[in-house]
């Protein structure tokens, strides 16, 4: 164990000698997580359209879940009645809730910001609700995941210098009363909980610096980079998300928040990230896109029409893949069949899944830097060359 | 193998001494299906919300599919080009396709209906499309399902004596057509398909009795009853359905189409029907209710939002029952959450399916008689008892 209240251990176990990429492993009360990691977002206490087994099949060790949304509904008491998340949502494995910042600083214009926390009113039904570090650190107690973030100001995207400044000032102030709520409010749910801290700072080096070293001095478990995929170039984000890292204590996982992409995830693996969650997978399978190696794939598209020798992903060893044509989906998601949203989900999410396990193979093997830059460029080639693997389409063989 | 055309073959194994009930294998070119048996319907080459996997473990070992939707989405001949339906939806157990008589005369207002077929308009696009009992057949050859169904002409639920005896008149004469049809038109995908023949009447035993009487004649390998569950009392649906098998052949499967409830099914059973499919279980679930041998469950109830300690049926061993509480169940289906359609549509289909493997077994054992009369009771005290199965909320052990 390492960092104030403990809760995780962390452990690099390579690290790769031509980038920052490490490959780690991350113990929780409830699981072992390899890292780099991606973890699926599962806003409502369940990933959208997937079941805990369907998790289990895409090698999902951790899954999010939303303190703001289940606050609103069901309500973080009933799910602590209920035992907590994982018993509510019958996930056996880890599970980390995020700290409401986000969503309720994005509500700026229904919400009331005070250096004592935030009020909003619910979407649902119009009610006013309280956030603070310390009401955030309580409901992440009630809701019970294994690791809880702090509550920290997420300034909008296109905020000023000196707006993104005082946010650093007001996430450093309120980083401590959760780190100190922590201390005095036990667990509910018979094991420790792993709180992270948040760096923010803008696309800032001076910022990240100073939000970076506070933080650090705080020793916690394990430290989140706040606040980027919020609207800033890909170079910008890559430069600031590289330099975090190099600020953050070497022996602690670093979490990038929202991020992204398989290209992303890549390119912010070789910088030394070792967690990552996105809607991506999730929330564009639903809207009829999956992700390959190949680049991505709009099932809706005319093409697909008549393509029943082969799946989404040749490569690709999902049920989706192993048991339906292009065709087939086409047809399901053009007649609003809700088997589609779940095998597009499951897909991208094994998919997912595949890509940070195979980064991590090839960290342990020393050859991260040549599959990153492969897998980069089959995957531009696959979206330029309309998502062909190269392959007569009636192939299904490899 | 029995009948004309064969296909199928069918053999009763044990015939209840106290009612018309009857235990019987039904072999297809895919699968050995023990009736009596459910069918779930998958209309548009899916059961909603359910994958191949999920129908495995329900146990289904015949699915329904609509030839009238498939037609016109993705079009019969594109199925026929993926190798048929089994290759196309990826379920390699028995497929029965009904003929799209049922749907083109319930669309009586935009048909146009003559001696030669029925002319309709397309729901999706508007565009014309002609069914016949030569058309039904040559589609449902190109679908390639294992048991086919005539076209018929089905009157309007409250058609008078005289609409309805001149429906049976036309169903006789292309019943004619669909056989002659089927014997001409050879098979597509590579293994014989049973043609069913339909008994029309209504509600006149007259008229059910010429009906089956000729269609006997045509020595086919199954018999279905159609034209009931239209609108008729339940004592009315029961004195016809009982009726009507006990003119048909006792060799020969009996499938009354479109039933029905839990209730409708045992009582149908012991009436001497073999085979059933209806959408209750499907379409319930995707309104929240739920089945269960205590009767109905509506998931939405205020009473569910705190049980934590059982699912929606203690007595029940699908994976929806195993792992998640009606509290979780009743958040995600309020929450608008996709899998809660999944787990409640996972649940009725199992139950149903259990349901007629339990009518099954207490035929086999002679105890058919009291199973019925314990079942229909316990389901009413259910329904009157607001659902509750009689024990402590967090007993889950049973």
């Amino acid at each position: 164990m390492n960092g104030a209240n403990e809760g995780v251990s962390f452990d690099v176990a390579r690290s790769d000698d031509a980038t920052g990429a490490r490959a780690g492993v991350l113990r929780t009360p409830h699981s072992t997580v390899e890292t780099p990691v991606f973890m699926p977002v599962g806003t409502q206490a369940t990933v959208k359209a997937l079941s805990p087994a369907d998790l289990d099949e895409c090698g999902c060790s951790v899954v999010l879940a939303n303190t703001y949304h289940l606050h609103l509904r069901p309500g973080d008491g009933l799910v602590a009645e209920a035992g907590g998340l994982h018993a509510f949502e019958s996930w056996n494995k880890s599970i980390l809730t995020d700290s409401g910042g986000f969503q309720v600083f994005s509500l700026r214009d229904i919400s009331k910001i005070t250096e004592d926390g935030v009020w909003f009113q619910s979407y649902i039904d119009g009610s006013k609700h309280f956030f603070s570090p310390e009401r955030s650190v309580e409901i992440q107690r009630n809701l019970g995941a294994d690791i809880i973030m702090m509550f920290d100001e997420c300034p909008p995207a296109r905020a000023g210098e000196r707006a993104i400044a005082a946010a650093v000032d007001r996430t450093l102030r309120w980083a401590a009363r959760c780190r100190d709520t922590h201390a005095s409010v036990p667990p509910r749910h018979g094991f420790t909980q792993a709180l992270f801290a948040i760096v923010q700072g803008g696309t800032s080096k001076e910022l990240r610096k100073r939000c970076a070293g506070e933080l650090a001095a705080l020793d916690m478990p394990g430290y989140a980079i706040g606040g980027l995929a919020v609207g800033e170039s890909a170079p910008e984000m890559y430069d600031i998300a590289g330099y975090t890292c190099g600020l953050l204590p070497g022996d602690r996982p670093r979490y990038l928040m929202g991020v992204g992409t398989p290209q992303n995830i890549l390119e912010c693996i070789g910088l030394g990230v070792d967690m990552f969650d996105c809607v991506l997978p999730t929330r564009n399978a639903r809207n009829g896109t999956a992700f390959s190696w190949n680049g991505t794939v709009h099932i809706r598209n005319a093409r697909h029409t008549r393509d029943f020798g082969r799946g989404i992903d040749s490569a690709c060893g999902c049920y989706a893949c192993r048991n339906f044509s292009r065709a087939y989906l086409k047809h399901l998601f053009c007649a609003g069949e809700i088997l589609s949203l779940r095998l597009l989900t499951l897909h991208n999410v094994y998919f997912y899944m595949e890509l940070v396990r195979k980064a991590r193979e090839n960290i342990m093997a020393g050859t991260f830097s040549s599959f990153r830059a492969e897998t980069l460029n089959r995957m531009k080639a696959g979206e330029s060359g309309e998502e062909t693997d190269g392959k007569a389409p009636n192939d299904r063989t490899t």
